[in-house]
């Protein structure tokens, strides 16, 4: 039964308190109980782990390798900004699927632009609460090619 | 059993046959019968149908209300260039998934803008032959709130 | 009476059913209805013909001389997108009125460009149902000179 | 029978006698008497009036509620390049339609954007001495809903 | 005690009656009675003038120096647009406090970017009514070292 | 004797009665007739194809490499636009070469940019009526390694 | 008596000893005790912290609602680049002032741009060591409304 | 002997006691009068004027065909954003000569364009008080032929 | 028997040794021998000259027309920077056709815009080998009108 | 008598021969012939030099201050284009005026920026074979302060 | 014997087992030690430092002045975003040199732009082992003059 | 021993003379001494060439790689606007270090941007005197692996 990590960044730790009409109102906790739940079902061991810090992401990142056999990353406000988190999914081996809990293609310009979804096998936006069970799913997929 | 619409724009027939280190090398018709089987599995009744024509894929979304729930939508080259495209999408009630076999946000810089993305509930990118079940599970999840 | 040509292109068929805090609720139907009443108003016999399909619009375009002497056209979303519709337009010799019911300047940035507008005489937009007839007003004035 | 105020900005004074393929051999005294008596024919008490002042365009624009019920404006050279004027169309409350003697989406590119448009109705541009007419049946049009 | 000059540009005698959700519903002249009350308890005499005229304001700023110690500007429109207003306030000697009601850096792109402000002193933006209170406490800090 | 495909796109049926001023005054039929008659020289057996929709082009390149050695390809205004053009000519494993009457590098910013010269072999571009000759000459050289 | 947090981003603990031609000679410690003089005055609790880390700012963005009715923030070099940061102050609900010790909009064009101003109450940007008196004075009529 | 007008735009009445770094020490007065007498020696009446106002100037422009027979312009700060003034100066049938005291080549990018000097005989910039002998000298080569 | 001028510009000399994955392992010589003997059986009398200098290249096309009814050009590296090469071959009255062994569409972005082909009678680009061949082609077909 | 060197870039040789609807009909050599003659009338020593080659008019610069006391350029095509020339020009202590026979502000748009100017001390462009006079009254000016 | 600080950013810590291809199989660790004893020759104690965490370095930044005489950053991915490191470096009056491994200026255009090399005395970028050899003795160049 | 050459663009002859605040005052000729001094230490064979001339640089490029193992090259101004250079640089097989005395990441935007810099193995920019030989001890480590 693979590990999985999903890796969380900036803000998302709010979730279900944080800006309800752009992310719902389901609390961070149940989206990450549903999302081991559902990692269960698909035969996948799932963990996760969220942080503010881009240099803890990193750090994250660079130690999952030997325990993970793949990631899910939602990288937050990181994920237009953050060539050092670019470079870090580039340098491990395991897959990784970035996932978005809003659409961020119908949101500001300047979130449309994804520095870390060229480095990832791809990118899942928008779906709400039901984004980290894609991810999940999507993870599965990559894993049994 | 709702029934759900897959709508293939340019060139997806011949995947399977172009570009496979691009877009893979299962084929197009093995595709959608693993996209119709998986979608039985998930209790959706699922069609689908593919056009070249930019007037044509807009005639089949201005039809799709009056028979199906929802609708996955894999614009192919006219998802950076057709405003007329998302205009059709923006004109009907029920809910689109954009879907993509290949990461599109990993490609050349006029793939990286989605102009269908923004009056679509959300985009998958990448993921290959996964892709379409991926947008089946995540159609299921807007339907079921 | 000369005959003019009212061409609407792609989603137009949808007016009144489709984003109507947009484009208001009066009916294709009715709006076309209207224009023809107040054409003949005017001593303008006026038709109209609606397609989806950019090369079908070509194609009209290129027939058009032959039995209009003037025409209106709202190019709906290809507008800001077609090259080829331009090239349609200019290729002929009679007039061209552009006409858009919503204001177009209003809108989302890649709106307010248009192709078509340069090699039409000029371009009315904004006004809703009103629209046409002040297209079909302006051909008039500039038939006569 | 409503009063309407045609507000014409930069230039406009010399229209008959400037650039002449430009804006053709029409005088101003002509256009504006020409459109005072079409106005007069639609039920409009039309008065026009000219500066070549941004700051006594603004003033002209504040003072225009108390007394007209809608305005016609032709900025001229402001059109492309005054904030002020924009908000002082958005700071009062009756309808504004933008007018132009010439097409500005055929001339140079920096006659392309308008700042004043997203804050009028709609936008009339080409069409020569018939812009007037044009402008006056489309704030007939807004004002009868 | 110090004079101190408060500057408004174009649109700011509307305020109150003009775009509230924008600006809020406190008259102009109440604004101004209150700055000038608070600049008397800050030990500043302050006088106030309006125009919607660049060339009235320039003019304006030209005279300053002679009778005032510093002054606050609100260039309003001319704010992103003036290179005109910005030679001027770099011509005299006094220094300029740039304050703006609404927040300029949550409204359109175009607001974003001030011509005038890097020859400023600094600038206050947003806060509403409050706003002209922060310029004068400003002003008089700078005066003071 | 390989057989050659000519595919023309949008408005090229009106070659000899369209803006003659650019495209000259030879009429399509006698160049299609030229190229026929020139391949026939070269030892191509060379049949041609126009059509207006974008879709029923991509239909076209797409059932090419069954009969076809090489295509020659003047996409007209999709040139410029389309994506989906693009990728039905890196689709198939035949080679075209880009072809343009006029000198697209001479005229409006907008033609200076090709979508499908970088999945082309080359582009000809200019010479008017020689253009399809120099086409046929180079696939020849291509063929002939 | 409300309980103001200021929150001092990266590089601010060494004003005063850093780039004095810029920033002054006044020490952090004695600007932020001045901060605390000067709010007790207003009848504000005023307490501050700062930190280099983006991580920690956004940590102590996220728990300052539970003790403070406002805050005062200048987010350093974080201001032009953080969307994390942005995401976080728009996540909270107490009012956020943004304030620069230095007129940014007289610097480098990359200072001009602010991401954190647009989901700020405003921003008080130049003013040395009176920029935080000012913030303090904003936050106290925000919060009075 | 033939009327020439100097037309001094906004700001440059107080050349000689505004950043004389930028602009020299020399009074407006006395560059002026150093104009005329040179006018007069190369058999020019010269005459000036000066405005802040660019309604002014616009008027100004309107009125010289009548007793002009050239015309130089220093537009100050509206060179660079003034659609209308250059819409002026293309109304008048006499030739301008455009002129500028600093070289605006050599300072901030927004002043490197120009919009006047596109319709303007031609520009000629820097060299500070000689700059107006120099304008002199080129409209008397034009007159000349 | 016209005489033709193919000029080569910077690095040409070494095709063959140079970037062979770019441009073939045919040598310079021989390319140029292949041109001769063709232009011959085109009863074109074909010179050649090549220079790394821009200069140089310059001065050899205003000398051309002398002694050359024509000329094929291959500015190389000087195609995207060279405005004083544009200028020369605006300056001389015979007819240049710009040729490039490689597709410079499908190359670094900065390679697809050209100074001189707007000045040129059209552009061949691509072909390796063969573009000598269709120059000379095109340049007979220009002559013959 | 001070020496003065006139130098002149690309293409200048061929004035009077070369587009002579942009540069006029009045040859080279007796455009030079005046303004050597005109200098003469100033007091100006004037040579004259051309060069199509950058490195040329490179040196030519190194060389200018052991023997001239000011410099005319006139950099053709290599005013917009080149880096080295202007760090010659900044290299050199003797003062440099550039001259432009055409007003390269109302040509195309890459014509509009000057390399050169911002290290020059003035910049005439327009005039014709007025220029060069203009030149050499600017650069006697610059000699007497 | 001056101390030096070698910095390391994000990533770093992974050379030898990251992306190969880009910066080479040397470990992390005895590239430090090669450094180390390379400076031990050229007389300089060099001590180093990595972190993934852009606070961190910051804080590194800050205390250095104490302790070190001048110090190698390689800011890795922070090199392209980071303000606050720009910042950083701006602040303390020690000298910095940039090093890279991988030549930054052959890669993606994002990594082409470096904010803090405009703060540090040079950059050196390439050259993969040798870069911090480089480094050593550049840095040991500029503290000696 | 390996020789080695160091290739100057223009200007390169003036250091010492020109733009010391830039530059540094130590001369061209001891730089050039020094580096061939500091070389023979390395155990290389420094030889040094310059030119002002763009075909005179290539053509030393071209010749180098009989006679030298590798090669430096500062191609001063050219670095930004030659792709002429660029591409001789590609076209040969020996490695090239890049290399500038000034910082150019510090200097004017244009000078940001190195053509060259992407074909070479790396880039040296700033420490002045010291720049040549870290460019000697680059190009031995590149030799020796």
């Amino acid at each position: 039964m693979p590990n999985i990590l999903i890796i969380n960044g900036p803000n998302l730790n709010l979730i279900g308190t944080r800006e309800k009409t752009v992310y719902g109102d389901t609390s961070y906790e149940s989206i990450m109980a549903d999302a081991v739940a559902y990692g269960s079902e698909l035969g996948l061991a799932v963990e996760h782990v969220q942080s503010n810090s881009e240099g803890a992401l990193i750090d994250i990142i660079h130690r999952a390798p030997g325990k993970y056999a793949g990631a899910i990353i939602n990288p937050g406000g990181y994920t237009h900004t953050s060539v050092a988190l670019r470079d870090a999914i580039a340098s491990v081996s395991i897959p990784f699927v970035e996932v978005h809990l809003s659409n961020i293609h119908a949101r500001e310009d300047f979130r449309k632009t994804s520095l870390t979804a060229p480095v990832s096998v791809g990118q899942i936006s928008g779906f709400g609460k039901h984004a980290y069970r894609l991810g999940l799913m999507a993870v599965k997929g990559v894993l049994e090619g």
